[in-house]
Parts: structure tokens; sequence; C-alpha cells
């Protein structure tokens, strides 16, 4: 059976607290903004950026939605709590409500999940604006690579320590950050009505999927090898399926070009220019 | 003097035609979702759109808010009409008022007009979930490389025609694709207060900046050198500042690279597999 590589947690964490801290330093800007869902990803970028520029350059921002749990609220303070910040509120259930009704968007379950998504980016970066700072990224790779996030929404950050991440290891790095038990043992949620789990959307669980990801996209092992290499065919195909689907989110958008100085496509440049 | 290079707005026209038609088809999706702002760059956007792949797969949006002035949303119907779209009117003014008002943005011009920018990003992607469609882009190459858009705002879409071209370009392709006189010839404005102007917020036009921008980005000619061509320092100090302070947003997320497979990073897969 074919599992993820071994991970070095310390050192992970200690490559993960350079890149913020030198992220922050070459933006010129005050700090970093990340919104606190009560989850784990959340709870470990946070995390990094504590121990990267100190608490008093990281901004916690609580933001629930009409139908968040309160569960998910309190675990949102006890992390708070525990890195030692003293974390905002701002309740999007009424401009999430207002603005889904204006759309016809409100009993669509997937389109209003897009649109609390999308409304708590533009919270963050407008907290960030008032920083000034950064807006700190808590998407995962598995999350990614299954294309369970939203574009331009969650997916959306100015700096992102987790997207090349997959989801088992951020549960190593979380327990040797010291984030709290409780949030490192509960199943990962959207938080958009009761019970909800990322597992019971997807179908497998990122325990699961991940050696899968792992073996098909970084070592490039077909269906096929896959099936060879003992892994069921129900959990290959619900995989694979949610990898090829997804895979428009990844380039999110394609500029047509038409010179020879595009931008983001033929050049790289300083993104944070000293002069 | 520097001078922008000629353009051919025939076959940049057919250029840009064929990419929308091939990125639409490559999709597999129903058609174009644009917001129709009143303005010559969603003009010409949509007038690609409804000769790449017909008017029927054009969904065209107004996205009024709370100080869009009347004479916008005449513009919007009359390139409506002009190009056979029925169009559609969503008012944003009640949710940005809303929106704003639980951030505490309302009374500060730029956090407000960042809002605004990215509710219609939210109202865009979710007409486009509901077709399902591409939302198509509306930025062009001097707007972004002076900074005038918003991160994940209007600067977010899935497909864009005129990220690459210049502002001046925009305005000779306009007349050719039939995009009425009147909204060729009015002054760029964001629409956020009354009289506001493209150049007002700028300090200079676009047919202005445009050479200085060629010069400097695409030619690689250094601010001495600009000065030595005959512009002047106060033009090319105002051009070149925009320019150095928006290079952020050409790179919108920095993802940590921790492995061999970061997405966006090192692989380049089809962003639409057909399998």
């Amino acid at each position: 059976m074919i599992e993820l590589p071994p991970v070095n947690v310390a050192l992970l964490g200690e490559a993960l607290e350079v890149f913020l801290a030198e992220e922050l330093r070459a933006s010129h800007l005050a700090g970093y903004v990340v919104g606190m869902s009560g989850g784990i990803d959340s709870a470990v970028s946070a995390a990094l950026a504590v121990r990267a520029v100190g608490r008093e350059k990281v901004v916690a921002v609580a933001l629930p939605g009409p139908s968040s749990s309160p569960e998910s609220l309190a675990d949102a303070r006890l992390v708070c709590a525990a890195l030692g910040l003293e974390g905002e509120l701002v309740s999007l259930a009424e401009p999430a409500e207002v603005l889904a009704g204006a759309l016809g968007a409100r009993d669509t379950t997937l389109r209003f999940a897009n649109v609390m998504a999308r409304l708590r980016m533009v919270a963050l970066f407008d907290r960030a604006a008032r920083l000034p700072g950064l807006v700190l990224g808590t998407s995962n790779k598995s999350e990614i690579l299954l294309g369970y996030t939203t574009l331009f929404g969650d997916a959306a950050s100015s700096v992102n320590p987790l997207g090349d991440l997959w989801k088992t290891h951020i549960l190593l790095l979380a327990s040797h950050l010291g984030v709290p038990e409780r949030v490192v043992a509960k199943r990962p949620t959207a938080d958009l009505w009761p019970g909800q789990t990322d597992a019971s959307e997807l179908g497998f669980e990122y325990r699961d999927a991940d050696p899968i990801l792992y073996a098909h996209h970084e070592l490039g092992m077909s269906r096929s090898s896959l099936l060879t290499a003992g892994f069921t065919e129900e959990l290959v195909d619900k995989v694979l399926l949610a990898y090829r689907k997804s895979r428009f989110k990844w380039r999110p958008t394609v500029v047509a070009r038409t010179s020879a100085s595009c931008i983001n496509v033929d050049r790289i440049l300083p993104r944070n220019p000293e002069r």
C-alpha cells in the first residue's frame, strides 16, 4: 500500500514560520489577518503566524453566517485563547441573507455556500486593508486538489502557508504547534448546516484520499496502477473524479495572451518591490 | 517619442473570438456571464463573446450599487441593445449597504469601492453557477499594470479576453466591434460617485500612461531612459509609482511550496480535462 511520505513537523513548522515572517517583511505591511473558523486549518495557519511574527501582529476574526454552529464559535475562541489572541467577531448572517436574497441563492445549498465563503473573503480583505496587512490563507492541498474550496472565497488569500500541505500532515503539525486537542480531534466541516462534515460531502475521509492524491498527482500513478497498488475501485474513482472536476480552480483566470509581456504568464517580477 | 506598437484590430478581434470560443468549448459549460457596467471594457468583452459563441450564450447583468449613476445603467442597456442581448438587472445597493455597514466600511471610499467590486464578483459567479457558465473578465492591461482593479473583485473572472490589451487599443477595438459611440467616447469611470473618472483618481489619462507602461514593462526602459525619450518627469513618476505599488496584485496568492507538486507553481495541467 502506498502511503504519504513521512513528514518532519518540527522542520516543516520552522520552514513555514520563516516563510510567513519573510512574506510580511517584504510586504512592508503591519500584520496578518486570519478568518478563524474553529477548525484545524485556520488554527494551524494562525499558530504559524503567531510564531512567525508575534501575536500582536495577528488579527483573528470569526465570521459566522446564518447557520454556523455555536460550537464552531466556541472552538474559534478556544484557539484564540490558546494562541494569546483577542479575536474579533463580525457576524455575516444578515449580509449573507440580504445578498443571497437579492441573488435568489438562499435555498440552493451549493450557491449559498459559495456566497458565504466569498463574503468571508470580502470581510477579511477589508479588515486587512484597515490594518493594513495580508490575508492569511487556510486552504490545504487536499481540499484544493479535491476542489473542496470556493474560488475567490476561502481559496483567496494574500499568503497561504498550507496550500501545499496534505490534511493528514496538518493534523500532525497541529499537535506539534499546540492546537487544542478538541480542535485537532473534531471532524472537518464547512459549518453550513448542523452536522455537516467534509467527509459526508466528499464521500470519503481525507486520511483515505490523501495517499491516492499523492500517488496520482505527485507520483503520476494512473487509475489502473492505483488499483493494482491495492486501493479500492470505489474510493479511487470518487477521489479521481473530484480531482479532475476541480482542475479549473487551480488556474483561476485564463488571460488571452496577445503580447510579449502578458502579466503573470511570461514574466516573474518581485511581488513586493523594495523601491 | 515612444508610442504603442500599431494594432490590427480586425486580426486582434478575430484572435480573441477564437480564444473565447475555444475556452467555452473546453469548459463544457453553457455560456459566458458578463457584468455590464455601461463602460467600454465590458462592452468590448461582451461584443467579443457574442461574436465568439452567439448572443444566446451570453448573459449580461447590470449590477448597480448605491451610488451608481442612472447614465451608466442607460449605457449598459444601450450596449445590450446593440449586441442583441436582453440584459438582466440585480441591484446590489442594499446588500452593499448592509455588508459595508457590518464591516464599518461604508464611509471609507476605497474600502467601500473594494466591497462593491467584490460583491459584483460574488453576483457574477453565482449567476455563472446557475447557467452554468464562465465569468467573462473585463480588466485590461493598463488597469492591471496600474493597480486600478480590485483583487478578487473586478480582477477575478474565469476567462479574460482583455487582460493583455492596452486601454488605448481597446478604444480602437470597440469602434471596430460596433460598440455604441457614446460608450466609446465617454470617460472611463468606476462609477462610485457622481462625476468620478479613472483619470481624476489616477492623476493621468490612459492614453498618456500607456506608452510609458509599454516602454517600461515591455521594452524594459528605466526611468532615466523614459525621461531622455521625452516623457515628462511628473507623468513618469506618477505612472511608475502606480506600477510598482500594484505589483502584488499580479500574483495574488503566494503559496508556501513544500513539495515537488505544489499547485500552479511547477505543473502545467490542462485546466479543463476532457475525461
